[in-house]
């Protein structure tokens, strides 16, 4: 199961009550988490979110502008200055890692762990971050080169045959519990071996966290066995076009019409302008996306928590 | 009269109740005010404290580590994009001024309005920043150099001879109003010239804000005509003795000494590392400060407010 924590849904600048980009994706299984986008503040909503940087397994930024991560250099050094030891992966345009390096030497700051960078050109081929973590990158299309990432998680489960065990008439309880941890037994005179009875299922965990893109159809692939697409929602479609596409963001329709072509089961929408992010804003986002997504979604605010289990189901924790 | 806001006030990293360094200095005769360092969240603290980032006349930071200067791009860039178009000034080290262009550069940040750089080593002669304010940097002693500013406002103010009026007998009211705006007055047949009863006096505010230091005893020609000291008092002098001298700050004993030996008026000590920010790590800081120092003294909060007039009254705002 995923865990999502968004840290920052403010486009461009912070408000009162949003920062800019950030958000926490942790696997249920363990503490380990990824963050996606550092804008300036990101640590501070870390520590009010009671996420721990000692945990923190990736760090992928989508694209080069301020908001998505100026706050990239100060949470590492206080990584640091709380003793982090293990290394860590930073997906990010290479430029991040040359804007890491020259801050670094330029504001006397000595890391006591190493940084793994990866260019975000060479995740499009999938990353391996832990043995449960897997991260890919997709290009965007936005005033500079952007991204998404897709995050899966996958297991093996292990289920038994119920249907078969049933037909056989071989009774719920202790028979069932041996042959589910891999032991024959005897009914009826039979032995029935565990790995008849056993189906290994391969499962997975599979979201997309979209940079800033003004073009949603870009991720046609990536969302074919998408379970959630996290993307931007900057304006309403009414504003875009009065702004024109030189931002080169997202309204609501876009986003609404792309999850609705491919039939998505899950959007949450984030990356809001401050003039979208008071109650009436957010309303009229909301009936805009309901106006062209029949599918389940979500506009999201900061510390909001999400799950999305196996079976693509996303639950918001109240 | 000066007012001062404080911004942040923990040493090295934020905290949940303390930022990194940010002292806000404002005019109370009009809306201009400094920011003296800008940590990484300053621009957050600016948008909660309801300071205007149109309003800012210059920045100075004291020196180049994170925990005072990462915050910097951040909050230029969201003045840009609130549509500041007057000119900024910046007192810096000049590697400063070479991260903001490399970071401009590497992460598509185009500002409109300029920027006018003054390298921190050139500040050591007094800067007029606007018809009010003068900045004056002092160096200090920490790993990296690092400045401690004064900020003077001077004014003129005209006084009645009050005295002389009242040893002629000259009635207060309209007369004592007429020679106050410069007109002579007759009175019992005599012509009394407003020149005559008017005494110039030329006023200053001067508040001293360090940055890391571990020799408080630099500020000394400084503090010779100073009614505030505003310093960083990192530790208790019992952890300082503790963690040895390599870190390079103060502890509040040594602060405290040299406020004493300069029989400095007000002192207002802040960067407090975070072992000290509970309420018997304050207590234990005050304590220290009140055994060595007999003059007036506060240690800061995040949002802490506090005016110091003419007369060198610093009064806390509650």
């Amino acid at each position: 199961m995923l865990h999502f924590t968004f840290l920052g849904t403010s486009s461009g600048v912070p408000t009162l009550s949003r920062n800019v980009s950030g958000l926490a994706v942790r696997n249920s299984k363990n503490k380990d988490w990824i963050l996606v986008d550092a804008g300036e503040g990101t640590q501070h909503r870390i520590q009010q979110a009671k996420l721990s940087l000692q945990n923190l397994v990736a760090i992928c930024i989508t694209h080069v502008h301020g908001d998505h991560c100026y706050g990239l250099v100060g949470l590492l050094a206080s990584a640091g200055m709380n003793a982090r030891s293990k290394p860590l992966i930073v997906i990010a345009p290479k430029e991040i890692q040359q804007w890491f390096e020259i801050t670094a030497q330029l504001t006397d700051l000595h890391l006591p762990y190493s940084l793994q960078f990866i260019d975000v050109n060479d995740a499009i081929q999938p990353q391996q971050i832990t043995d449960e973590f897997i991260v890919q990158a997709h290009p965007l299309s936005h005033r500079v080169p952007s991204f998404a990432f897709s995050i899966y998680i996958k297991s093996i489960q292990k289920k038994l045959d119920i249907q078969a065990l049933t037909q056989l008439g071989v009774p719920q309880g202790d028979m069932w519990g041996h042959l589910k941890r891999g032991y024959n037994i005897e009914f009826e005179g039979q032995t029935l071996k565990a790995q008849d009875f056993i189906k290994i299922q391969n499962q997975q965990v599979h979201a997309i966290i979209g940079g800033d893109n003004d073009q949603p159809e870009l991720l046609a692939d990536a969302c074919k066995d998408a379970q959630l697409l996290i993307h931007e929602s900057t304006y309403l479609q009414t504003v875009l076009d009065k702004i024109g596409k030189g931002p080169m963001h997202s309204s609501a329709k876009m986003v609404a019409e792309f999850a609705e072509q491919q039939s998505l089961g899950n959007l949450i929408l984030t990356h809001f302008s401050p003039r979208h992010q008071d109650k009436s804003g957010q309303q009229a986002i909301s009936e805009e996306v309901r106006q062209f997504y029949k599918g389940h979604f979500y506009l999201a605010n900061d510390f909001d928590e999400f799950t999305l289990n196996e079976t693509g189901q996303l639950l918001k924790i109240e």
